[in-house]
């Protein structure tokens, strides 16, 4: 039985991972959009908070990033919240709940990371970030 | 080695979840809340399409689909596309990218789900719902 062995690699990449989740909150900060997708796969398919729905590959997330950054007013504050994470085999999860402002506008940004270990060290293969949609909903409707 | 054994084991886990996405699908054309909620962990942590933005529990996840089930006018469609799995050691994850129609209304979800083998079989420890955030912002800004 390899099972203990097992589960202090999870704890290393564990570290590992959170790490490199830092390095990226760090790279956000320094608007640094090099630093922010040196850990990425090429074909990373990424759910950004506006449209597309869907883009895939690197380069697509670094012009998002970019134009985000080009297009900022103000001071920017990025922090992470509920920060999970989990790793087993060759595959780990983050997830966590930030907040995002820039000046006056303050959002809460959910933010899903799916890391795959390849040659010996974590590239992002798959991100989702998003707000969660404002209901028109009458909130009494059920009554 | 076994890394073959490994990647026989990864292909075996990612038909199973293949299998548990789409009785999932399934238990949504049903509006089945108990079949739904059957592959889910205790635990689970859920960024919903609408708030609160974070929510721990398979019970107030049951409570989301109740609400919206209950709330529906007219037929209900649920496509997934761009379906991608992968599963390594105990853990695994899918994206997709859905069209979710109700009457008039038609939308498209982005949906992140990450899977853990608990007792031989797969749960749901996580799961991002979202849909894309409208711009306000003048898509000719930059020119």
């Amino acid at each position: 039985m390899t099972e203990s062995n097992d589960r202090a690699q999870a704890s290393e990449d564990v570290a590992r991972i959170r790490e490199l989740i830092e390095a990226w909150r760090q790279a956000v900060l320094a608007k640094d959009v090099n630093a922010l997708v040196s850990h990425y796969a090429a074909d990373v398919v990424v759910f950004d908070v506006v449209p597309p729905a869907s883009l895939r590959g690197v380069e697509h997330y670094r012009e998002n990033w970019q134009r985000w950054f080009d297009s900022m007013k103000g001071p920017l504050t990025f922090e992470m919240r509920e920060v999970e994470v989990a790793a087993s085999g060759d595959l780990a999860y983050a997830h966590s709940v930030n907040r995002v402002a820039v000046g006056e506008q303050d959002d809460i940004v959910r933010a899903t990371v799916c890391f795959r270990k390849i040659d010996g060290d974590w590239r992002v293969v798959h991100e989702h970030a998003s707000v969660p949609l404002t209901m028109d909903m009458d909130p009494d409707e059920k009554s």
